[in-house]
């Protein structure tokens, strides 16, 4: 049995969806971040991060949405979200991700958490400004270079597809026009209509 | 035919040793991030992040260092440096490997790189003043909580090894002093003895 702790609106929505897609058994755990749930010692034994996603498996506690989402594929291979037997292909989706994750997502963070990384609030306003122009030129990246269409990797839907929908929803409060990414909106619109998605996002607000 | 772009000091250490390690053939290429070839047009046309690693394969071109990372071990199975076949072990040393590129790799980003997040002066010596903080806490988490030793995730030498050597081969500059981390420290001078890590870094000052 798998617990996976999310917040609302977080990147956890990337490991939450990809456990809907695989079919998974798992109770979906809560954390109200404005609440601080995050800072609780009980979660804090969970996650000495104060971050989310964390999974809790069998085996142990997971953490870094990269890490869960190919264990997620790996555990449920099935449902084919990952070419584990493919080295070169496999490597380019988790490249996409780890862009994602240690480039686009900390881009991101500057607008809202940019008190981990200065302490005065001239210097967080000044990141603040900055977020809009880096989340552009990340997603002109993502939509020029790495994006194969119809999925993130072509064909088939991948691990990389949860995570960029997650990442490209965080682009109209990060002050960006999102049609200037014809490709990325078309595939945040395709995604949203999966079965697994629109359940996760009830369950987010709910 | 394998051929790594690196820069000297860079996390593309990380990649450089792993090959290495499996005894890969390949040809090494030393960018000069201060004159700038990471932004020249031949550059940009392998990575247009402007960043290092990157990997030319016969099948095309690999960057971002847990992707290179997981592949290398992938193609060079005999070398043992993956376990690929148990998704739990692999899952964790990947969530070690994406918080050192997500959270580790970009606190000490913030010293000497701080115009990717704020383009004032005053901003980015804000920054530079909150690194060594970021990277304290950081280490002791890695200290406290992951470190398993004698090397990252146990008995067995991986992936995480190489990329955590060349993180905490960055702590003296970001004015850390190494002693606050025996476990870390311990296994910087031990990596430091392979004959691998020794040929890097003959390599990158040569």
């Amino acid at each position: 049995m798998l617990t996976l702790f999310y917040a609302s609106g977080t990147c956890a929505r990337a490991s939450h969806i990809t456990l809907e897609d695989v079919g998974a058994e798992f109770e979906p755990k809560r954390l109200n971040f404005a609440a601080g749930d995050q800072n609780k010692p009980e979660y804090l034994a969970i996650n000495p991060k104060a971050r989310v996603p964390a999974l809790i498996t069998d085996q142990g506690i997971l953490t870094e949405t990269p890490a869960i989402l190919v264990y997620i594929a790996q555990m449920f291979p099935k449902a084919n979200l990952l070419p584990l037997n493919d080295p070169f292909r496999l490597a380019q989706i988790q490249a996409f991700n780890s862009y994602l994750c240690s480039t686009v997502h900390v881009a991101h963070a500057h607008r809202a958490r940019g008190y981990r990384w200065a302490d005065d609030q001239a210097a967080q306003e000044s990141m603040k400004k900055k977020v809009p122009q880096n989340m552009v030129d990340c997603f002109e990246l993502i939509e020029g270079t790495y994006f194969k269409g119809p999925w993130v990797m072509g064909d088939a839907y991948t691990i990389a597809d949860p995570y960029l929908f997650t990442i490209a929803s965080w682009l109209e409060a990060d002050s960006v026009y999102p049609k200037r990414f014809p490709k990325v909106l078309d595939h945040r619109n395709r995604v949203a209509e999966r079965p697994a998605v629109k359940k996760v996002l009830a369950r987010e607000t709910a």
